[in-house]
């Protein structure tokens, strides 16, 4: 059926005259979770992993994908005629320096530009640039559409609008904002793509997206119109209503590339060209005069409003109340009563679907088990599904969506006996949590200048986990959300890093160690950052935590703690009991009481 | 006198038709002094101060400083007709401003081109593309040396050679590293201007700068050829015959403008335009390609070998011995014989200069009592020193040229009784000092993700210190040496903060706070940086403290030490004693045992 597929493509390569063909995993939006629509990578390969691009030329087909996905690719490409190139491995070349090397120059490499961003295209052509090999590219093709006959329609829920009492700021009120930064960047025009600005701008929410309440939608703006290209079909009358109040105007969804193409020369076009797909950037007229940066909803997305972070704090009671609950439910019936990693996971779901608004999980629940706690992208399947046992660790990294807000926690918790080696190094990482959070600097300070307070435990073990210690995270929106972040690196073309911290950020604080064949700890809360006092030496800020969830005591080695480390530590679970014992049965109170001791 | 010569200057610029004259504080090098010779703007303003910039124009001049000058500014700038532009106060243009401001479209402004930096006046040039005003630039006229009749030569001390014993590293090693770093980015001439770069590369010292051990010249290299500009007075002949022998050829002092100017067309010229005059820049033929970077020796003289790095501990011993002698005879004569800041200053000469290679101090020594310490530039002078009383704090900031290596070290020392206030204040600043220096870190870190923990304790009670926490030092080479440093602020723009730390960079760690009108505290060591263990999760680097000289624990509040932070403290001064007992008096052992008791 593959090999069928493949032959059609090529035929249709033949029919346009391109040397090769790619097809990346995208949407056209960017969005970290691609939608059934948008699943031309594994229509064509018949490899089912969330990442991965296929090349295709007269006489080959590639696939590259992450050591994630090694095993399942050679089992999934049999028989497909697919070479799976192994990404990272030594002596694989990338997909950028495969091409540059096997298109001849003149060559002409065709993908569909609306599912490929900008930047990495350009990156691609860089590359081709090094090496002296001349290459055009034809976007406007969406080929596998044409072979893909039965194609999911693209998604197509239901747009919800979003109160005030969540929002903290109108609709109206947003767009201004927007507006006036246009007027300083001398914009005339501002095209969005990425979905989660569009929602949060608009005060809107969908569910187009996996885990992600975001509505499969571009938006484009100048002083006086704002056109929001939509499937009109998931709006209510009363939504389209609402928006048309503000201003907003409705097209078709794919009438934003000919829109863009409309913008009369000599005009100003603003775009985040790190976050546009090569078709919208490179069907701008000659004459336009192209203005890049950063989303004008970035920042202000980025920073919850006093709103906001009082809705998170009591959302992140809900979400507290029902992860307690589990733990309690682990703790005691481990061993007892049967339970999977998916039995674990369907029981999160259980326990914070009667939390009031909540609107399903943030991201595909992780629940790991002994080994499988060591495997950071690990999420269960019914063929690694494991049986939990009364001994050792397991690691749930869960997260739910709340009308008001969004939770994203790790537990790792002890199950039954722990060794020696289990305690140190969930010890190690509570260190780090702790010190991070409890982290007190000035306005100006990035990720990247705390970032050494998570770790140092772990590195001076000569330790260290192959993550980033933090995330920001959106308010009933995408669970990994720009551009704040913990991370050492200072990487000179990523802005992340560079973000200064400001009052209501929302951020993880999640280290973690993890031992292949062994096990895995990871201990994650959400912290906001909050303005702390001003003297002559500047604005000082601090960080609060949200997540209220007891960390296991059963795992801790008290006397690896410092003095202040156990001071943060029994703060922590002081407010954790005073804040949740109200939402427990008798018995969850009594067992919470004593796993948020005093140690 | 400055308004006679402030008439010919006006003269000068009519006969060259400039609207404007602009005199900078700068040698032809960058470099940190600026000696006799190169003291235009004194000349021209009467203004005596280390840092300001002088504008002349037909109707008016004025003269650019910062807050350290002000009142000094005031003073001497009285009747000369030049106007004082107090910089970052409200209200006051900046230079590049007021020029856009005032020069007339397509006017022309002079300046003599080897004596401002290339970046700088590229910054000019943005500033009056911004404003939209055309401007252009007459950078080849000295006319400040044509009025400057009894104008001092320029400094010619002899050059002198280092021994291998010294450098660990040969001429020839050095200079062929160059040329393949030269090949890999396909550079066919490098010239280079900056001092200490010159004098690392070639293993030779001098003594043209003020505290810089640096010989004026300049290097040019191509594969076959490496020219050292040079006045060719100040090297004996056995200099120049060791020179010889590894290809050096010589060319005149102010031959290398020339020499820039013949590069043949289509060749590559590599330069670090950061580091460079603007004359030197401009002068290459439209033809030849720049390519521009770090100079190919930034690194290398950045990282120390083995040979330095022993050379650098073994310098520390003599510098320690020589400073806690000092602290010694103060702690035991303050108020029993005069002294004053002055005194104190020269006592330091005196101790440093009977050890062993010592080559004079490394900069200017500050010697600051009481409320001088808050002054963080504080130089005492006939006008502001004052007699050290048994009370209150004496802040003494010096170093040392050795033959070896280069010292810099601040001690803050009780003189008698202190107030809780400065014993906090102490202990804040000793706990940043302490937890820097205790890093671990893998490769990759840059001195940015550090930062934090030299700044928290202060940080914790909403103060700071206006400065950075450490900048890298120079091997008997300047006591400020690029590119490494301790800083939070992670600029786009500037490359410091992004150096990964590496094995052999010698920095310093200077945490501090100052109370202005009462009292200033700093404590500062240098450090090395080393590789620890190397594990599956990276190669692991720490810091050895080179600076061997007792913390004045007469200052220490040990309560508000964590119990790390003691043990750090303990170890440290058991390291001193230990090193340092050997080299001194009886009566100097006995108070160096108490003074490094465990607390």
């Amino acid at each position: 059926m593959i090999k069928e597929r493949l032959a059609k493509l090529r035929a249709l390569m033949e029919r346009e005259g391109l040397d090769a063909y790619l097809i990346l995993t995208q949407d056209f939006h960017g969005s970290e979770y691609v939608g059934e629509y948008f699943k031309c990578r594994k229509f064509m390969s018949g490899f089912t992993g969330s990442a991965g691009s296929l090349l295709v030329m007269k006489d080959m087909a590639g696939l590259w994908t992450d050591g994630r996905y090694f095993l399942q690719a050679e089992k999934e490409l049999a028989d497909t005629s697919i070479t799976l190139f192994k990404m990272q491995e030594e002596g694989v070349p990338k997909l950028s320096d495969f091409l540059a090397d096997k298109l001849p120059d003149g060559g002409k490499l065709g993908f569909d530009g609306r599912a490929f961003n900008y930047k990495a295209a350009q990156n691609f052509l860089k590359v081709f640039e090094k090496k002296e090999k001349k290459i055009s590219f034809v976007y406007d093709k969406d080929l596998v559409g044409e072979i893909w006959e039965d194609r999911p329609a693209l998604s197509a829920e239901p747009t919800m609008l979003l109160d005030l009492f969540c929002t903290g700021k109108s609709r109206k009120d947003k767009i201004s904002d927007i507006r006036r930064a246009m007027a300083e960047k001398k914009a005339d025009y501002f095209v969005l793509s990425s979905l989660d600005d569009i929602a949060w701008l608009l005060n809107i929410r969908g569910a187009d997206v996996n885990c992600n309440p975001v509505v499969l939608s571009y938006l484009a703006m100048t002083e006086e119109s704002l056109i929001l290209f939509i499937n009109e079909k998931v709006l209510s009358d009363s939504v389209r209503e609402a928006l048309s109040l503000d201003g907003v105007t409705f097209a078709p969804y794919n009438a934003v590339y000919d829109y863009v193409k409309q913008i009369p020369e000599g005009k100003s076009l603003y775009v985040d060209d790190k976050k546009t797909n090569y078709a919208i950037m490179m069907n701008r007229a000659e004459g336009v005069k192209l203005l890049t940066g950063d989303n004008f909803t970035l920042l202000p997305k980025c920073i919850k409003n006093e709103t906001e972070v009082n809705n998170e704090r009591e959302v992140h009671i809900r979400d507290g109340v029902a992860v307690t609950k589990l733990i309690y439910w682990l703790k005691k019936n481990v061993g007892k009563i049967p339970m999977t990693e998916l039995s674990v996971a369907e029981k999160f779901e259980e326990l914070r679907s009667v939390q009031k608004h909540y609107m399903g999980p943030s991201f595909e629940p992780i629940v790991g088990y002994g080994e499988h706690g060591a495997i950071i992208h690990y999420s269960a399947t019914k063929e690694s599904n494991v049986i939990l046992e009364p001994k050792g660790f397991v690691l749930m990294d869960t997260g739910g969506q709340y009308l008001e807000g969004t939770t994203d926690i790790t537990r790792t918790v002890a199950l039954g006996e722990l060794t020696r080696e289990e305690q140190e190094a969930f010890t190690l990482v509570l260190r780090g949590n702790l010190n991070l959070a409890a982290a007190k600097f000035k306005t100006g300070i990035c990720g990247a200048n705390l970032d050494y307070l998570a770790r140092f435990p772990m590195w001076e073990q000569g330790l260290d986990y192959n993550h980033g210690t933090g995330h920001g995270v959106g308010c009933f929106l995408n669970v990994h959300e720009g551009p704040v972040s913990f991370h050492w690196r200072i990487r000179e073309e990523e802005r992340t890093t560079y973000t200064e911290l400001a009052e209501g950020m929302v951020i993880s604080d999640e280290p973690g160690l993890y031992f292949e064949g062994k096990f895995g700890i990871r201990t994650e809360n959400l912290i906001v950052c909050k303005k702390a006092e001003k003297t002559e030496y500047g604005q000082f800020l601090t960080f609060e935590t949200l997540t209220m969830v007891p960390i296991d005591l059963d795992a801790v080695l008290v006397e690896n703690l410092s003095e202040r480390e156990r001071k943060l530590l029994n703060t922590y679970h002081k407010k954790v009991y005073e804040t949740l014992s109200p939402y427990l049965e008798a018995e969850e109170v009594e067992w919470l009481r004593e796993a948020t001791r005093e140690v």
